[in-house]
């Protein structure tokens, strides 16, 4: 462990109301949404995935995408952006404002069909249009790459894809690239070997890891990244999330406790403790999820 | 992260049957202790501490210790131990036909007199008398060093006082050292520093780390402590433990999961990773501390 070579700070990307809420399978009024992402202003998160404009037939729980962003107080400074399936979803988030989008696809070919309905290749495409309509309108492409630590139907990925995939989405135009462990399956050497490897090949791009809960083994992977180099990391209040369909998924890192180590080491984030703390317990009467079964 | 140098095998040191149910508050039925202990050494789980011959009046947890002793099936090669807090218990300990016992003391005068009832150089002199009668009968002692990482009372606690107090246990005779973060204070560099730092200086005695649960920040504190060079770890199946006394102090960490993590990593224990998991949600049913409170 290089402790010199750590950085005075890092940057956490909270996914609580977007990636955290999504799965919950009872709607979660649209004012308690609200209040979550102004709770994370108020705590000093730097950047918020607040909804997603995917249509309602295919999740529900955000079907308020647009109410939310009109509803919640924009703080100067504060990056708010939403997750967009498509360009009809670019649309409706450039009209409500946003001036960052997130798009996601699979290294998992089978993974990305279920997820995505459709192939790898037309997912790249899709994230290629959507990279040159968001250019010409001044908004900012975050591309997530879902299983790239292993995937729930194919297990053991290669992590060649994960590396190519980042290259295009990369040419592309995403400025930012977010790694995902979707369902837990990584571990402290991939969590190390695999942003290192991937890093080291961008140009352009800056490079995120999203590590889902693994009974905690998600903090020694983002440990690990952070050994890699990685200085941006995602996680949700209280640690939402979840699968209702999947019992192999689960939560996402927990913010709170992801900024308390940080902090713990002298690395910054910029989050108040304390209302994070606060907000993640908030976070937590929202989901019915996180309550099925104690870890 | 060296990679290379990580080793191919590490160490689990079992605390569940004493640590980890020496705090609950509902008298665990003698049975089900040595079913736990079975069970952990079905597992394949080479070392467990198995009770503590502290009196009754003040663990009456433990007060079951001898009969516990008596009913376990001892697995040739598996080391069983149990907690002493003075000569009587060793004398008990040897009785029970032990082949290792276990001291603790704490790098917090305050936290030593408030767990122990006497000073840090009471302890001391008690460890090495311990040692002395421990050799004359070929028992091996193991000592806890609690409060390492910093004290629920004091704060922050000077690493030397740690070093100190290894030196004079190691100088007494004691065959390993266990560096406790007793109530979930460590973070990932003093998790790498202070292991690191002791390790170079014992010359003769081996090194532990014992991590309390603080919402899975003890894996990340485990794998620092592991790339620090420290190759056995103490974990409780199912995470067992806490204080019914102290909000603060949390489970011990879980064995099942510490197993995975290092499985995962290519990194082997010898224990069998479903029988662990099974033995751990057994060890959950034993407890009811940990389910106060939903993590």
């Amino acid at each position: 462990m290089d402790i010199d070579q750590f950085p005075k700070s890092v940057e956490i990307f909270e996914v609580g109301p977007r990636d955290g809420l999504q799965p919950e399978p009872v709607f979660v009024p649209t004012e308690k949404k609200i209040e979550l992402v102004d709770r994370l202003t108020d705590a000093g998160c730097p950047r918020i995935e607040v909804t997603s404009f995917v249509h309602p037939k295919w999740v529900p729980q955000m079907a308020d995408a647009k109410e939310v962003i009109a509803g919640i107080r924009q703080k100067p400074g504060v990056v708010y952006s939403a997750l967009i399936p498509n360009l009809r979803g670019l649309e409706l988030a450039i009209a409500a404002g946003l001036s960052e989008v997130v798009t996601i696809m699979s290294t998992s070919e089978s993974h990305n069909m279920k997820n995505l309905n459709m192939t790898r290749q037309q997912s790249l495409e899709q994230v290629r249009e959507i990279n040159r309509v968001a250019r010409e309108n001044g908004v900012r492409v975050r591309s997530y790459i879902a299983t790239v630590f292993g995937c729930p139907i194919e297990g053991a990925m290669d992590p060649q894809i994960a590396l190519d995939t980042a290259l295009r989405l990369e040419e592309y135009g995403s400025y930012e690239i977010s790694l995902g462990d979707t369902t837990g399956m990584a571990n402290p050497i991939s969590a190390y070997r695999i942003p290192k490897m991937i890093r080291e090949k961008l140009t352009k791009a800056r490079l995120a890891v999203h590590y889902h809960k693994y009974h905690g083994m998600e903090f020694a992977n983002n440990l690990a990244s952070l050994e890699a180099g990685i200085t941006i990391f995602d996680g949700a209040a209280g640690g939402l999330g979840g699968c209702p369909y999947a019992p192999g998924a689960k939560g996402n890192c927990q913010t709170e406790i992801l900024v308390e180590m940080f902090h713990r080491m002298g690395i910054q984030t910029g989050i108040d403790e304390e209302k994070i703390r606060e907000t993640g317990a908030f976070a937590q009467t929202l989901s019915t999820l996180l309550h099925q079964k104690c870890q």
